[in-house]
């Protein structure tokens, strides 16, 4: 097997090479400013993406180099325009001998998948309410898979295989730490709302990889599809007249926290309020430790375009 | 029988000496500023309402005199802080024997009852496309007599018995004109966004008379609650596949125009865009027609809180 | 004669090759990135425009290619960043014997003039009110030829010859209906505001054809412009003394509903307000009627920047 | 004659005793809480105005004490609801023989009439370009009477008897020291703007005395009619070719600085953008000076309206 | 003594007699519609407070009912424009026999003031890096007297004896957790913030009982002087060279979020960030937590105005 | 020595020839679509800047055009995207023997050094109040250098060499002159204001040439630093129990005028209200000016970001 990499390629610096195997996410065709064709490559791996050009290309690289294809690549990473670019010195279809494969070339939730389900299932288990355990029960059982693979969002935040159940597992894990400091919260809503409040995003998104809005996202959203799926699902188990129900399906509405960003009631259920913080706490986190992650002391991350575009600081005195 | 009134309660001008049966709407107590009980009542006919003060009021009074209570009335209409307010000289309840009912002082739509279904009859009647049709038909049967009987809003416009059921058939009409010179507009479509749309109110609204609003209309809103019920009517005709459910529930979703209007879609389907516009113009036109009915050629209406709080003038020309 | 182009270039596809005449409707000289002159070329005809690159431009070339000039092209149609770019094989100037004409290469109104004049003429034949038929007479008069032939604007809605006309006739049409729907309306003011409305802009654009703003477009406006004109017009004819005036200038002054989108007045009188709804509703009706055009069902069109940058989508069901 | 004032009423103080002539400038019709009637009344003289009730008030006061009325009144000041409130003991109407005036009853510029022709004369005599020059002389000679006693606004800020010139005359005093720093500024253009801009006051105002807004001026605004006003005049001077002309109705359009204040058209021209901060900071000034000038050092003032309702502290340190 | 109360005010209900001492945090003198004098006391225990009404107050009333005085009180709880009033039958000033202090009617912290120090002490020790700990512990040295007294805001949230203490000490045990889900974040950092971050309020507000806010709090605000304060310190113990004090001015500076609500920079570090989030969190379960306990389940509070004014249901499934 | 250079580059125009001396501002990096190495730089001399490309560059050419190093250039000035750019044909850096320095390429106040810092003296000689004046004279003294070389910002207005006292003087100027008009205006205060209010920036930003900002100054601000170095200076003179300092600090504080633009407070002083609005005079009156320096009568500016993205008309009639 031809592959001697080092880095991952989101761990690359200017002027480094680069040898080994990467994924095509997305393949544009494109004509330089005298005519000619060329390719626009964005390549990935586990640890990251570049953008790469793939000049004079012809008819036969137009087939080749198309997105979910796993290439072997050779070249430099160089700078453009501000960003790095790999200029591909060699470049061939992977095959079936390498040994590769898709799911070895996109992010993953850096918790395991089997932790994932099991603090999932500690947490209904926790439960104490009958109609809210059965409800959250039903939907982790019809979604199971799904959930365990989905990303959170397109980009932003927790935007990698398992992010969604990653998202949920976390909020979690605060929900309980702030019931104990907190005990007037009623921690089955509270879970309860947490492990359904992003589960419309199954819908709503078009799949793990390169991911997407499905028509129905784009028309009605994950938020009204999902308080309409727990009435469906309430009237299938016959509750539907417990008043359980109806409070569920409002701290899934009002969890975007404001009618501008897509909650058409506000929070008006105190759980219902909590849920909306510790998801921004949660997904806020994941961003800035992401971002943070990529820059030394002393430096900004670039500007996070969720976070208002605020460039952030990581202070020289934590080296 | 006592009642030798000329004009209704809400066409009398200060001044004016009044005796009649009225409505008792709401009631309060309350304590003047030195420490005596008296009683404020909100009293109306078919054609208005007014306020009225009955001062030193026993605890017999307390009791007789209640909202839902009919009684008849004698005093003298005067201003107070800048509204007209009826001043008691006599006051006691209706008997049986005077032979008045609740539903004589309602406000009612200016359209007969009997030609409000006619219309939406027609207008479904109308419709080709059989699954919008199979679905709308399946609504209007479902809530037949409250759709007849529910006002559109508890304030603003359309606020009086059968200001649903009214609202949507000159809906209809506007959309009957739009679509002729507009071809290219889908009129299924419109007539089952239009027929659909404000449904969800029977559920959010408390009732007919006295309308406030239910808990599941605070925690949830009418449109998701529609958005809702479609989807379950949808799963029980078995048309859950098919993508006019989709987009009619994006009708109802969108068609307040603006997520800070409680759409958390925009219209982003050109009938749903027109569903908008419509629902506006039609709002408006009954707004502006009944206040502008209540002041003369060269005066300006009260403000119109729902209009942006515009007072509007009525040009004198008209005359 | 050299032409043989089976479609107009509004209606071509990508990997198209291409034949025919077209107006070029702007010209800008650049340089590559190697620093070689290159043109780029606006080219148009009656049914839409494509961008063009003309590579190694001579200095003869810059002084033949210019805006307004027609030209006979061969070329093949390829996509730049995401739009149609139309690739030069071969240009020319239309020559005197190929007898074709700038206005054969622009959009104009789907009405014939004719019928604009025809349609305009008898809404103010209904006219009853003396003063408002009087103005509307003379307006109409003095901008005869520019009123059947400028744009409503320089994008966005009715952008085309006769733009203004066919805008103010469509919109004359659902005043009609609307008044037969809500006879309360005062049908002669609402006419009037609909033909006057826009008439500013005669002096607020530059032309017909490469639409511009004019010096004073850019710093007084169509609004105060023709507020100005109707009292200019008003005095002429001895009318100054009227409320009709007053309330007509209001009409003009209101109609884009709001301080932050250029009126200094919100409308304050009924016809005001509709004259607002019924602008927007014709605007809109055009907008996304002509974009839907270009789209296959089941695609959403391009963002449309005058609708706060919506895409909208074409259903499916509607094939 | 009765009166022995010590001082006005604008300088009385909680629990001063007050006796003299006041001018009823407004008077209200109320019942108190148990039903008898009484009279509101605002009463002023040159120093300003404070709120009277006059209990059990009789049919023949209701005729008496009327708005524009001069009345001899004893009594003393208490507060209600944080407001200073004349207690009346004695009033009654002045006589013939009293020999006071409406016009001794209300504020002033503090500048005299005469001296304020005069500076607005030296202005007009600096100016070089004829045509601005002769349009504003042309204006000042129309409007002479009403230019040289209305108020500014209102209310907020010179909204006194002369406030409209005063306002102009201290505007014109900046402007010319400015233009001295800045000799870059067009003098003559800034002056033409300064002493044009709020003529439209003069027909969107009622009056010199309670002052309200026209029909027209509630339809229009004082800006358009400014605007169309300059027009009109530029005409019939056959001066409506030059750009001067556009240019003047420009700085009186824009002169509000943004469209949500009532400016369709923000400042294009470096003299416009200089009259709005000139209005701005002679306005502000005005309300400041005047609002301080009430409160001890120590203490912040009133909460000013139309300075985004902020309370200005008076420093300690300025005793 | 006299004192026989079952409840504290801050638990009656309408109807209920109550008799016991309360303290009168606020007296405003009045006149009734027909002139007559009347106290309005506002009169607190450690459980609540409640308007009462005084009438016909009499020269001596006046001085003998004012702020701060304790009184005993025998009355009944009324209702007056929808809140409770309380209607005095008998009261007089509390004598020394009586044995009653101010402090014993001022709510509290529901947490002792030796834990709270306790609490505070504990996360100082916890805290490494050196530079952090020492200015936190010279702060909390500086002000400890205040700083376990004084309340976190006059109105809202924590606006009780020992709410500031309160509140950071809530904070803190919030940050802990949340390190210890997220180990990325500086811990140290992170509670310097929280400790430091209101303690400007110190200076800003006037006291521990009837908080008002100084003409400095007024023109500076708790947060520049906080700001300015640690600038101050840092030179005193000589630090002003290290970047944890840039860094801690910034959380400080930044905590409020956004510029519109008092922070000129937002979060720009990650512990900024998270300490704005924490202290949201805290100060809106704390005014949640209180709102809630005061009503049933199934009914909504009273609308929260520093939480966008919403009414929040209490579930009917909690009982 | 090689130069023969007519005009500045700053005044030079599409087509002309150019040869010269220029200081390279700013060179990056960058690849050609096929892959090319080239060095955009940004070209200046005390005129103005022009953006340049030098193709094919080499290693060699990478480490000597650097930024502050000044070249010996020969070229053409073309138009690339509508911007001026210019052709090298030719490009050495200087020799010592050439005898040129890196001041001689920077913009400079139009006002000598000596002249503003004999304003300034003259300025705090006619100060009256100790306090202030104390320390007014200890900051002139502790930044002078600085002051006297810093720019105002680091683009919009004032972004020169001595720009930040050239602002101060003039802002002085116009003190003056507004004082004598509004004399109840405090001038101690007013100028004390002005000198100080903005020399924060002297942190805030890294120096005279090619600056940008400290990471103090990106977390801080300059106002909060300026409000935090005032409250250390007086605690140096010990002034810090006098008023003047925290109004001073107020006036620092609020300058910026709103909560959004960076002042946590807004004006509550007179003079700090004045002092937001002649900060705005100036720095507006400095980019007019500067910017209709650069056209033709008849013509419009570019687009200024910093005045809401206008572009201003120079008219015609001032020729």
């Amino acid at each position: 097997m031809k592959q001697d990499v080092k880095k991952g390629i989101g761990h690359v610096s200017i002027g480094d090479s680069y040898e080994g195997f990467l994924l095509i996410r997305e393949a544009t065709k494109g004509l330089t400013s005298n005519g000619k064709p060329f390719l626009t490559l964005m390549l990935r791996d586990a640890t990251g993406e570049i953008e790469a050009k793939l000049w004079d290309a012809s008819k036969e690289d137009e087939t080749l180099f198309i997105a979910e294809q796993i290439v072997w690549v050779a070249g430099e990473v160089n700078q453009f325009r501000g960003k790095a670019q790999l200029k591909i010195f060699s470049i061939c279809p992977a095959q079936p001998t390498d040994q590769v494969k898709v799911s070895d070339f996109v992010e993953k939730a850096p918790v395991e998948r089997e932790r994932l389900i099991e603090r999932l299932t500690e947490a209904i288990f926790e439960m104490k309410n009958p109609t809210l355990q059965r409800i959250v029960r039903a939907f982790v059982k019809k979604y199971q898979e799904s959930l365990l693979t989905y990303p959170a969002a397109t980009k932003n935040h927790h935007e990698y295989v398992s992010g969604l159940a990653h998202h949920i597992v976390s909020m979690l894990a605060i929900a309980r730490e702030i019931h104990k400091l907190y005990p007037e919260l009623n921690k089955d809503l509270l879970y309860a709302g947490i492990i359904l409040h992003d589960i419309g995003k199954i819908k709503e998104l078009s799949g793990v990889v390169s991911t997407s809005y499905t028509t129905k996202g784009k028309l009605l959203g994950h938020i009204p599809m999902m308080v309409e799926e727990i009435g469906i699902m309430a009237n299938e188990m016959q509750l539907e007249e417990e008043e359980e129900v109806i409070v569920l399906q409002h701290l899934v509405l009002s969890h975007h926290g404001k009618a501008e960003w897509g909650s058409p009631k506000p929070p008006l259920v105190r759980e219902a309020e909590i849920l909306h913080l510790i998801d921004m706490l949660d997904a806020k986190l994941n961003m800035l430790n992401r971002s943070l992650e990529k820059v030394k002391p002393g430096d900004f991350t670039e500007r996070l375009f969720a976070m208002d575009n605020r460039a952030f600081y990581k202070p020289l005195f934590e080296k």
